[in-house]
């Protein structure tokens, strides 16, 4: 194993009914908070008349500022940044899936600085404060509640970056399961894919592969990943299912899967962060395009751990390496089809795929993490495996 | 699953070499530290000296209470609370194993309060503030290195209580694994007896049992315990078994395998805590003679619980729950007697069992636990099969 330093203060507050305690747990750190969402879903399903009951009833000021996009852009997020400087709120309560979180933290950093907030994204600058931020999670996948990371896409340059901050952990996040009922199976099958890809990441491609602890541990939530969704597919409303699923999600990327394993990278994020940017799908959706493609054509550089994926996850008999790796892939690709995830850009209706543009933004995405894992042929190749 | 908060602020600093960051990283937190400690072995492993050379080169003052013996005295944890509250110290920094920082934390307790420490324990009164406790593990067991916990004994009435807050979970606990390989393998059995019951009594126990996710992450930690365990006792040098051991014994008592379970009892931790109390064994090896006589009793009561762990951890491939659960027990007893842990206490050379004073003993733990899992007879029939 390697070394490693791991601090997660997020308090997690999980279970059905819990989101009326917002007012009353937000009281001890904020007067005035700017209430982030999406757009209607919210206002469908109940949550945004609990949030504001809850918050009225202890005395907690709010501001809106709505209208974050799936796939979250750079310029909306400075919009909520300045409305928030405006404002003088003292916190960011965010409430939705993780493009709202993710653009909310953003909004955090950017009302405590008058830089360019992008300035953060591409390495120029490093935040050391932020207006504190507190969740409601709606959609679970990209476990944004219960860590200080990031994505938003710059819209002039269609660079789609991640960042991370020990600042912008949510101080809590609350977790209903029962709020996800509603959330159809074809969201499911996304966020299933993003959180399998979560999990894998580092198992796949991880400095230290002797820290045999976390690898049981990615096995662990992939498998339980597989119990949920499986049974959400079969039966949508069943509660337990979707409690699971949603824990599961915070688990996967919530670094406790990266103890110990020293240096990584996340070539599947890598690559799919420009094909989500300009093609404007789900980003579970695109690391379904991505990943087995990928497997593909690093079969040979991670066999062995393509196998232990396949043994320990699948339940592949194979003693061969190269076998079991093969057939873990086929698993994968079946499991992701059952699921009614596209496993190509042909089967998300995606035919105009531009190689050569997609591979450079990549490279862009890959420099800004600063572990290079591929080279930009290597990722071609990806894409070219990827088409059909 | 249950409703569940989750939060656990501790800091990891993990890995060879780090005891030395000590004084730098205590900084910011404290001028003034008791330095706290068991008896000879941080002197001979070279870990005291580390931390001394540290704490001087960042002008951190400390005054030194050692003599904290396995098991320790609520008598010794007042004269610690005493010695620090008259040299007005700011923190206390403990260096040991799991005894070591459970007395350390109840000084930290008592340093504040005027009243009887064993208050907390009892239930009589319950601390709302403490000194800040960081810790340096040398012996990976307890778990209490990330945790609020803390066992003590009281020797006027041999009760043997457990108590936690969310004041003393450290601040920071520094794990360095290469401490470790200067145990003895006697000693890690002892660890891993303990380990493997923390990450099993939720487990078997539980009320709700449809959190698998967390049953997966348990499985995760039995492997990995299992794993490591048997190749310390290969090779007591491998630094990565010792490693990945380590991590392992943090990870099955931090909270996280108990997310979503519900109420849940210890019952082999109440019948255990009489026995090391009245005999001085080591907890783990008290454990090791209690868990398979507990579960041959309470067979029938957890019998689909056992088959899971029969089944998920030990490889039993067997669909009779009856039939997967005697051989998981089986299973069970042969690894502890791989690791020459006593499986009765006739074997752990104790012929003196006084079952009516050890289960009146346990009675009184499981009361101070507030979940009565057990009857006192029920507790009679677990000593009495424990016998030979």
């Amino acid at each position: 194993m390697k070394n490693f330093n791991y601090k997660n203060p997020t308090e997690i507050i999980f279970g059905e009914g819990r989101i009326k305690e917002v007012g009353e747990r937000l009281k001890p750190h904020a007067k005035k908070v700017l209430l982030t969402y999406g757009r209607e879903s919210i206002k469908k399903n109940g949550v945004y008349d609990t949030v504001v009951e809850s918050l009225r009833a202890n005395g907690i000021e709010f501001v809106e500022f709505s209208g974050i996009r799936p796939n979250p852009y750079l310029s909306h997020a400075k919009l909520g940044a300045d409305l928030a400087r405006k404002e003088g709120v003292d916190a960011v309560l965010a409430v939705g899936g993780g493009s709202v979180l993710d653009e909310s933290k953003a909004i955090a950093l950017g009302a405590c600085y008058d830089c360019d907030l992008w300035d953060f994204f591409s390495g120029k600058a490093s935040p050391q404060k932020s207006l504190k931020v507190f969740t409601i999670l709606t959609v679970p996948a990209t476990g944004s509640e219960m860590n200080g990371g990031m994505v938003l896409t710059n819209e002039d340059t269609l660079d789609k970056f991640g960042f991370a901050s020990p600042f912008t952990y949510p101080v809590f996040s609350i977790l209903d399961p029962s709020v996800t009922l509603s959330l159809p199976v074809s969201y499911v099958a996304c966020a299933a894919v993003d959180i399998f890809t979560h999990a894998t990441e580092a198992y796949f491609v991880k400095e230290d592969t002797a820290s045999f602890v976390i690898d049981r541990a990615v096995e662990g939530v992939l498998k339980s990943l597989i119990e949920s969704t499986d049974k959400i597919l079969q039966n949508p409303q069943d509660i337990d299912a979707r409690a699971n699923f949603m824990w599961t999600a915070t688990l996967a990327w919530n670094g406790s899967l990266h103890c110990g394993v020293g240096i990584y990278g996340v070539p599947n994020h890598v690559i799919e962060h420009p094909i989500s940017a300009i093609y404007d799908i789900a980003h579970g959706a695109g690391l379904a395009i991505v990943l087995p493609a990928w497997m593909k054509v690093f079969e040979e550089k991670y066999r062995s751990r393509f196998a232990f994926l396949a043994r320990n996850v699948f339940g592949v008999d194979e003693i061969d390496d190269h076998k079991a790796a093969q057939k873990g892939r086929e698993s994968l690709i079946k499991w992701f089809k059952t699921l009614g995830a596209p496993v190509s850009f042909a089967e998300a209706g995606i035919f105009d795929v531009d190689v050569e543009k997609l591979s450079s933004l990549a490279m862009g995405v890959m420099g800004s993490k600063g572990v290079a894992l591929m080279t930009q042929d290597e990722i071609k190749k990806v894409l070219e495996v990827a088409i059909k």
